[in-house]
């Protein structure tokens, strides 16, 4: 978990709602995945590992589409307490899952670099936001994802 | 990897394209599912691991959008012999990658059960296969998707 100014979205979670295997940083089997606001976009940077491969050398499209899931829902969140002028760690909690997700693959993805998603709020409109998000590979654009997410109900799992 | 008459369609994958995360046989990090006709829908069934949680209780989005393209694909390729009247492990070989990849999320997919994805050729049209999935978790469609699968070049790593 990151501490004081460098936390991350996700580290404002749950503990009890914080075990996604895409962005759950206490799931100690899954990708842990970090968002932060930088200006106006929203940055995730991830490393793959070698067995995250599709075709030899490049990476696993279905690692690609849990990313940008992950980065979007994060992004959602952090985009609504945004919208509503207050910290990330005020109540109530805002948590977001995932009602469509599109991912267009637009070239071969390399392993042996680190992906940045670089994510945009498209709209934020009652309980659901749109986000559109760009990954980079080696510094290229190679995917292409649109995320829509819904605000879960307040009084889940209580 | 199965044998005889139960082979599935990742079998017959070239073995130095049998890695890939979510098909690959021969990733032993991976997913490996496996997918088979039944009658006109290509079938995969999968059991979630404990740690493909999302919330507590339901299976990751990124772990389903992984499956479905990862079927998809397979799918794809097993559609695209059949359209050419000729068994899978004739030449050339066939393998298609994703271009693109939509996932729609009806409801949460509970993780405690098999799930079973139900794939239909929607189009098979030059390099390009249409396939369209639903995604069940006891016995209730909890998610759909549609994959756009391309052809790899024939000359692809050679």
């Amino acid at each position: 978990m990151s501490s004081g100014k460098d936390k991350c979205f996700q580290d404002y979670y749950d503990d009890d709602m914080n075990h996604c295997y895409g962005c759950g940083q206490l799931n100690e089997d899954g990708l842990r995945i970090q968002s932060r606001w930088e200006g106006e976009e929203a940055v995730c940077r991830f490393t793959p590992r070698s067995y995250h491969t599709a075709i030899p050398g490049y990476v696993y499209g279905g690692l690609i589409a849990s990313l940008i899931d992950c980065h979007g829902t994060g992004t959602a969140a952090a985009a609504g307490y945004r919208q509503e002028g207050r910290p990330m760690d005020s109540e109530p909690r805002l948590r977001y899952v995932t009602a469509s997700l599109n991912v267009e693959y637009l070239r071969p993805t390399p392993i042996d670099s680190e992906l940045e998603l670089r994510a945009k709020v498209d709209e934020v409109k009652g309980r659901k936001v749109k986000v559109a998000i760009s990954l980079y590979g080696g510094g290229t654009e190679c995917a292409r994802g649109l995320v829509t997410a819904v605000r879960i109900p307040d009084d889940w799992g209580k």
